[in-house]
């Protein structure tokens, strides 16, 4: 393994200083591996995209670990892509991502935990009344307000769009609260065995067997999607990759499924903006037919001032923040060490990304 | 059992109207016992004491469900009470409650689902700066806080002061985010008979069993409970009762010890707010001793314009209505029910109050 790499240059391009455990890991298993590795600099809470980058730096790069879609000219040689997030979406027209040879690990299970207490964390705010409170506390006033029903999560019903990392740790939580589950998956899982995720999991998290859905449903057609969202669900937690099928999934027939359910659904998007789409969700909101949402993805990003979304009633909105976690920056780095062994070794790399 | 309760009156005094389960199963169980079924009046958010109750209303009363403390000259006949809330600490100097003839019931059982969705929303609002980010939607702001640190809970610690239904449910929820829990009781619970809980418990929730904590501490001392605030925890839920032995538990001495850990942390009370030293929290806060806390108590209740507590850093306040929840009020006239039937056959009621 110590003589692997020895024609390579990877190029590590993340807002984060390096983290000295890869580097003295790389520098132990890999001393012949060039690391060239940029903080990506923010401005105004943007990553700036790598444009400021010199010839120099993209000098013989074979090897990448990037949020950013890098154009195809400055990256011929690259062959192994460690992506920073788990949907690869942004990839799919690159040259570099149809290219049968071209090796890409996405980032999934680094994400789980922390975007599971998004998910859960901004639900229970919307169920407590967390905003009407912060808002008196502002105001200094003591005004306890028994006019609004708190629904407890208890024997209510939370459905998973979208069964991977993010999804069970989600089911995870929403057992915890007493909830029950409802799972969705593009294919049909009917064995134990097809219930499970080999993905990256922080251990004591997520449900890496399957095992906690009462119910799975599954299929490609919007008829399966739909039998789906008329299951009654309280609680819509949408995890699913943008691609064809799922872009403009959530329009106005969706809603006015979900309307038709015993209680009002609440609807959690942290998967892209694209899958829903804006004005049948405002109005949605604007008419009672969801009770409410939360959004960390928006389509377009950044959602622009005056954008009817800002001002739709019960919507919380965070600018694509849920993946953040001081831990990010370490699991990633982790992964990224395995999958350096793995391509040492000649091994299928982890989060291996079945391009579509 | 039918001819049970012929000689008494039964006054219900909750800010609900008659549950019908419960005025059925009466008339069908116990059709000799007249219900007095009085909703209680609600003003800014108060509820109204029975004050202005008419001698006819008061007349004959010989059982109670009450959240308030009647006068002991209005009700000198009644032998059982089934109160509203899980503390019954506002009863303590009460000659009815110093009769050892006079049962008491209170509510255990009925919180913990909605108290520990509380402690955890509050907790994730927190550490994923959701304020912030509502503040930032009001401005149709979209900036992500690449700068604020978001601290994920898988692997942090939780400690839980008072092991009871609500601590139970909070532990539950932790261990779904993936933290360790510390656990401290009253008295030593060494054997697994010792750690389980009998209170009325929702199917589903918390840890009957006790079973999930990774270490139990225990004592009466406030050297024990020092020793506990000084286990490096990530969040520290007060789940005690309001007695000689915990008013004012929180001082200085324990601030301090508190910011001795390795993280710093962050304080949720939703037991009451006399338990902690309003003057020592706000000085904890504003000089960086803990990272936040949030209250649903205070002391004293309503907590007046002006406080310095409303102005505190990193504090979320609520005027105690982390109880509340659309099932409350059937919860508890499950439990009243079934008390009748304990009482109707001679057995000691569920949550028979232990009286200090």
């Amino acid at each position: 393994m110590a003589d692997a790499f020895k024609d390579d240059v990877l190029l590590v391009y993340v807002p984060s200083q390096p983290s000295p455990q890869f580097l003295q890991g790389v520098a132990s298993k890999f001393p012949n591996l060039k690391v060239r590795w940029v903080e990506t600099p923010v401005d105004k809470g943007q990553l700036l995209p790598p444009d400021h980058l010199t010839a120099e730096q993209w000098a013989g790069v074979t090897m990448m670990c990037i949020y950013h879609v890098p154009k195809p000219e400055v990256i011929p040689d690259v062959w192994f892509f460690q992506t920073v997030s788990a949907g690869t979406d942004t990839w799919a027209k690159h040259p570099k991502y149809q290219d049968p040879d071209v090796i890409f690990s996405n980032a999934s299970g680094c994400q789980p935990p922390q975007i599971a207490e998004w998910v859960i964390g901004s639900w229970l705010s919307h169920e407590h009344h967390f905003q009407v409170y912060a808002d008196q506390q502002k105001q200094e006033l003591w005004r306890p307000r028994l006019e609004m029903e708190v629904n407890v999560s208890t024997n209510r019903r939370m459905g998973i769009l979208g069964y991977g990392g993010i999804g069970r740790q989600c089911a995870r939580l929403g057992q915890a609260l007493g909830m029950e589950v409802f799972a969705y998956t593009h294919r049909e899982r009917l064995t134990p065995e097809s219930r499970r995720d080999e993905t990256y999991c922080v251990p004591g998290t997520g449900d890496p067997d399957g095992l906690i859905p009462a119910r799975w449903f599954s299929g490609t057609s919007r008829d399966a999607i739909n039998d789906f969202l008329a299951q009654d669900l309280d609680l819509l937690v949408v995890s699913l990759p943008l691609n064809d099928d799922t872009r403009g999934l959530f329009g106005r027939e969706q809603f006015e499924i979900l309307s038709r359910n015993r209680n009002k659904t609440f609807l959690s998007n942290i998967a892209r903006g694209a899958i829903v789409d804006d004005a049948a969700l405002v109005h949605a909101l604007e008419t009672g037919l969801i009770s409410g949402a939360a959004i960390d993805v928006t389509d377009p990003e950044p959602l622009p001032k005056g954008h009817p979304l800002w001002k739709a009633p019960n919507i919380f909105i965070t600018p694509h923040i849920s993946w953040m976690s001081s831990k990010y920056w370490d699991n990633l780095s982790d992964l990224l060490l395995k999958n350096l062994e793995k391509l040492a070794t000649g091994q299928t790399v982890v989060n291996l990304d079945k391009k579509r």
